[in-house]
């Protein structure tokens, strides 16, 4: 069992982004509507034969940086709104998190050489994506 | 649009370990044996706040680095079993991929000050936990 205050030597590991998020959403908006317009992943050209075996209809898990959250707080109103009693961070799908990082299931509508056009991603123009994964 | 090499200017991206998973398995595993027995997410204590509001029997994803993962091929036989055709590493949930980030969902057993015991994780003794979100 580990001692309180082991964590402290925690590590720290860097990514790399796989790829970005182009729609017509580039300044903060409801995650509903962004959801609700489909948008591209331009997948870096190096990566393309990662894509090998996906196919339109698919869900997919995408695993993005978000990329316009400025420091985050243990304790949050859930999506922001004064009316609701504070939770814990990690019992919310707050962007402003220890590690700003945001995991979406999409459906995969189609495929063109590297660019993927997606159904339900809450993600802005530009944010760095990480990882794609087969639900 | 974007033009295709656009994406060698991919920005990096640093995260630190919110914790730890402890289980019986030090050594690589098949996933199905992992998820089948508890494990124990250990939280770094000074984020104790964040858990506000979890409670046992929620469904949480847990996201995670594959710390044990050497480099990756982006085309790789599902489960390494050379009887099946190879697949792209996007269209698998293979650990060694460009960023070696897991993403599980698991049920949250309990919860002892920052200690989680969770059914269902596929991650091995010491795998670095990045984050913690309500499905």
């Amino acid at each position: 069992m580990s001692e309180a205050g082991e964590l402290h030597k925690a590590e720290t590991f860097k990514f790399r982004a796989i790829g970005y998020v182009e729609n017509e959403f580039s300044e903060p908006t409801k995650p509903d509507t962004l959801a609700a317009w489909p948008s591209r992943i331009v997948l870096a050209p190096e990566l393309l034969e990662g894509l090998t075996g996906l196919e339109p209809g698919m869900a997919l898990l995408v695993v993005f940086v978000f990329h316009r959250a400025e420091g985050y707080s243990l304790l949050q109103h859930p999506r922001g709104d004064r009316n609701r009693p504070k939770r814990g961070v990690f019992a919310l799908r707050s962007p402003n998190r220890p590690n700003p990082i945001g995991v979406t299931e999409v459906e995969l509508l189609t495929i063109e050489g590297n660019i993927l056009t997606v159904h339900g991603l809450d993600a802005l123009d530009g944010t760095p994506v990480l990882d794609l994964k087969p639900v």
